[in-house]
């Protein structure tokens, strides 16, 4: 397997259907992964451990869990989900992912709206899934990434302190995080913005991942992406075709879009493992399995500038 | 008036109408540029003194312009339009337009294909232009800016030299004129090579404005923005709704989103004098005169972030 220089982490999966009503059948669902890691895709955020009585689109979430272990891709893929607690952690572990996203909201109010639970609450919470790498001989070396919602500003409280944010990522690598997420959940950040938290958290972590996962609900999205980027930035969450888009802003795409992202960091000459064309696959799986979603995105439409071969494929051409 | 901290330049009615196949009436653009002007916006490229018969849309360019001189609002506006040689100048003079945008491309190939010229041919056309100054003596103020089409790379030659864009911008420097833009005219640039350019092509300007005119065709149009705002940028071309679009990549808007632009420079805290809730009204017009165009743009879908007041309204209240 090739060096890659940034990740970009598949979450159309998890982020992307999380506000979907119709029910996505596991077997589309695998497909779907499947095309992704067969981009080239590095990391693959497969699912949600949340009770299915709360977000139903999930209830497969142990056996795509299981399932998705034994795709193969030219880059893994590390295949991770996410948990939002002990008892959905030790699900997920149980179905054999060694990768557990935590995540919690820095703004109090998203937080109690999100988990219903105090910021200290959860924590506790982290804490307790920190605690599950005692619990048997094969949990002990789990991965355990903390995010942080709302890290940019809140729909409920509004502006979110900085300082605030900078001290929960502090928290978190104190309490064993591995790596970190910062998450601009609802699209309110201005690029001047990202570049200075990143800078401060990528200095706290100091040595230690530090995730991006940002919206474009208004657009700022790829802004955002370069300002991370150049403050060191370690990976970049997107999904398929931008879903994921937010209820209260239609026609706003949700997630950033795969397809521009990897072409911003190719034109950057990052090499990210995609293959634009292969992931045509995966777009073309989601759009048929979610015929009433949009999906955005232009490179695919548009095509690669004249003359631009991107870093990726002569990698693969090697 | 207040003292604006970045100049976006509206060219909606130029760029955006450029590929326009059905006529809009002259009071239409007029009263979409009144609507621009009330908003705000402290420049606007009228329209485009090229012969009727290349691009009928600008037929009415003479009437267009001179009626526009009388357009007002709260920051001017200043009027500028497009001429592609020295004829084109000219008539925008006798219509009262001071400010005149002279135009050609980096590319041989898109010049010759755009003009008919050769690039040493539309130097000595620009030179023909600048001569314009000694013939009236109310010309000998007019401002000229150059603008470099292609700058970032060219559909039909590929990659375009980053030296031979300096070479170009110190020629329209020598040859006497006033402000510089650089453009990526078919959206192929990615943010360090903006990032790159623009540093040097502002050091060169050496005090004259250097302006940027991006197209998001393939997505990356803010993240571009930010890149040339952070190295020195004097104004940004947007157009309403991103009107524009490119023939040959549909579904991909053209120039950047004016509205989205906004709401990045405000929330980098730079006063743009824009009001977003009244330029809702230069998009209305502009949807209604053009209902088979897509427009695009996020934020006045999406609204503003909870709390957040752009600098510009503040300033308005002040």
């Amino acid at each position: 397997m090739a060096k890659l220089d940034i990740i970009v982490r598949e979450v159309g999966l998890r982020d992307g259907l999380q506000l979907v009503k119709s029910f996505v059948p596991t077997e589309t669902k695998l497909a779907w992964a499947r095309a992704v890691a067969e981009a080239g895709v590095p990391e693959i955020e497969i699912t949600n451990f949340v009770p299915a009585k709360v977000i139903p689109q999930f209830a497969d979430a142990a056996e795509v869990a299981k399932a998705s272990l034994s795709i193969k891709g030219p880059n893994g893929p590390k295949i991770c989900a996410l948990a939002p607690n002990r008892k959905g952690a030790e699900n997920m572990l149980l179905a054999g992912v060694r990768n557990v996203n935590f995540v919690l909201s820095v703004s109090e109010g998203h937080n109690l709206s999100n988990v219903r639970k105090s910021t200290d609450a959860s924590f506790a919470e982290f804490e307790n899934v920190v605690a599950l790498r005692k619990e048997r001989p094969e949990w002990k070396d789990i991965k355990i990434q903390g995010c942080l919602a709302t890290s940019f500003g809140c729909t409920i409280e509004g502006r979110v302190d900085p300082d605030r944010v900078l001290r929960f990522v502090d928290r978190y690598l104190t309490l064993g995080a591995d790596e970190i997420t910062l998450a601009d959940t609802v699209g309110y950040a201005a690029p001047s913005e990202i570049s200075n938290l990143f800078t401060h958290a990528v200095r706290l972590a100091a040595g230690k991942p530090v995730y991006a996962h940002f919206h474009d609900t208004r657009g700022l999205g790829l802004a955002n992406v370069y300002a991370a980027l150049e403050a060191g930035a370690a990976g970049f969450d997107a999904s398929t075709g931008g879903l994921g888009g937010c209820p209260f802003a239609p026609g706003a795409s949700g997630n950033i879009v795969m397809e521009d992202l990897v072409f911003l960091l190719e034109k950057e000459g990052l090499r990210t493992g995609v293959d634009l064309e292969k992931y045509r696959k995966a777009r073309e799986i989601a759009e048929a399995a979610l015929p009433n979603e949009s999906f955005y995105g232009t490179i695919l439409r548009a095509g690669l500038p004249k003359g631009f071969t991107p870093p990726s494929r002569l990698m693969a051409a090697e």
